[in-house]
């Protein structure tokens, strides 16, 4: 059985997403304990305040899914040097009202690919300052700034052999960030 | 007749937002050949690159707006060390498609006011880093980083007398800046 | 005896520096098997890649402190919204030569106080970034902005009352940090 | 007669500083009214604040060079994720005693260049952020984040004929930057 159901959150809505097929390649090579399941960010309203204190049932959703999780993959695009409005309007609606944010004590980890060499660098480093406010502790190391080069996915979903040995590293500490910080 | 059309993009959604209650307190500030006009950000959809060519109703809307101005003022909360997701979404939709963003060259000015002392300093540098990279030519000082406390605001909604020199002040140097930076 | 090393860096050299006074007075908030130690940045030289190979006396001593260490505090001022001149040679001379950081895996904590309401904010936001990218597991929250305010410390240069509930909750959040993360 | 000095600073103080070179080879792209000369900041001293009343002759030769100045040009290398403590200590040297900031109002442009693939750009993220506040007017675009390959320099030390456009492109920007914000 799973003992850690981990809440995997990506910042792009395409349905082509490098972010979400990285997703799902990192998570085949998790150990047998560790769940992934993709949180719903894309029926969320625009976050307003005045809503706190009647979230939609989207929110609510969103909500239970991170609460209930005892940890958290996101997989980011960069847009404008920044992480997406959308990743950033889902962080916002789980993170409220005041006082009843569900984010705090869920271990993270954070990834990243794009089409530019830059891997979504700097889109991380927002992240980041976000989620240690937000007092999610967040892996640091390896850096995930994924260039989405020729054969970084094979023909099934897979990371491809190239890429393979830096992701196992990469997973493997994760596994242990979240085995040492879960609650 | 006014020869300077700005766009204001609030980037908190409530209905008593303190930052558009800034925003329109700031406008009567500036000279007539100004003239301040809110952007919709509320009905926007939230940003999907598959919908790049086929751009909602809203979306062509806001990018107009942008395109026929010839400055920006940037009003915003501070959410979780960050900018909205709202305000984020908002602006990745301006910037699309790949090649067509409509903010390259409109001169800018920031402001941001909370009920906390920090004034959404944290939101406002990050969105440096996104106006940067949007081409945006943005005013750098004054900083408005605004703690909202009693007489901000008088009961017409204008600046508050012991606010007053600072806010001309920034008026001035924004005023100053987008006739040098307008196309 | 103690069995948690504590290297404290400082991130101003001036006598009278507030942020040393922080440092001093947090730690006398500590359980008995903490040891807070200074260590030397002033006579450092500035960082040249070109000296790697032989590095100057003082920089092998931090290197040896940082080492020894079980757990890193830094107490920063904030110069021109980011941190010190002073405080990033330290860092990165302690990270080099390529491959020999000291910095890996030693839990840390972050606290930074200035005349100004801002309190550092954006000095830590920044220096978040540079730790996590030396791997070193930092506390996310409380986050200490400290205005100085009178009263902070006092006439002993302890924390002041007012302050005192404050520190207490971030001394023993930080000190399960480091007992949780320490090697 | 070159009416536009530019202050050149370059974050390194290796000997075959990539960045330096890169410096060098961007003034020859520039028009004959423009003129580059290195700030030497290799004999500062660590800033102290008790400093400020008695500044080291190594710094007011500093303050001067910048104010001297119509326009300024960042090189630097990136580490840890932020620009180099060197480079950091040489912008708190001439900001200081308060009030006295040598840099208000110098247009200034940022290049970097690493071996590495992200090409210095985190540590121009927080570059920007730090001159946004100086007062500043920065080069938005195009970003100078520069990847050193084969081939970026010719034999002669110029840029190499693959990256010419890029780099006369960025130059005639820049040109224009200080042109039109030079005081």
């Amino acid at each position: 059985m799973s003992q850690y159901k981990i809440a995997v959150i990506v910042g792009s809505l395409r349905k082509d997403s490098l972010n979400r097929k990285l997703a799902d390649a990192l998570a085949k090579l998790a150990p047998p304990e560790f769940s992934f399941h993709k949180v719903k960010i894309d029926d969320l309203p625009l976050y307003n305040q005045d809503d706190d204190s009647n979230q939609a049932v989207s929110v609510k959703r969103l909500r239970d899914d991170i609460a209930k999780a005892q940890g958290l993959l996101f997989a980011t695009p960069e847009y404008n040097r920044s992480i997406p409005g959308v990743l950033k309007n889902a962080i916002d609606h789980a993170s409220r009202p005041y006082g009843q944010s569900v984010w705090p004590g869920k271990p993270a980890g954070i990834v990243g690919v794009s089409v530019g060499v830059m891997g979504t660098a700097m889109a991380q480093q927002h992240l980041r300052n976000i989620l240690s406010h937000l007092d999610v502790p967040t892996l640091s190391q390896p850096e995930a700034f994924i260039h989405a080069k020729d054969g970084l996915f094979d023909e099934n979903g897979n990371i491809g052999s190239g890429s393979k040995e830096f992701f196992q590293k990469w997973m493997d500490r994760y596994v242990g960030w979240v085995k040492k910080n879960a609650a």
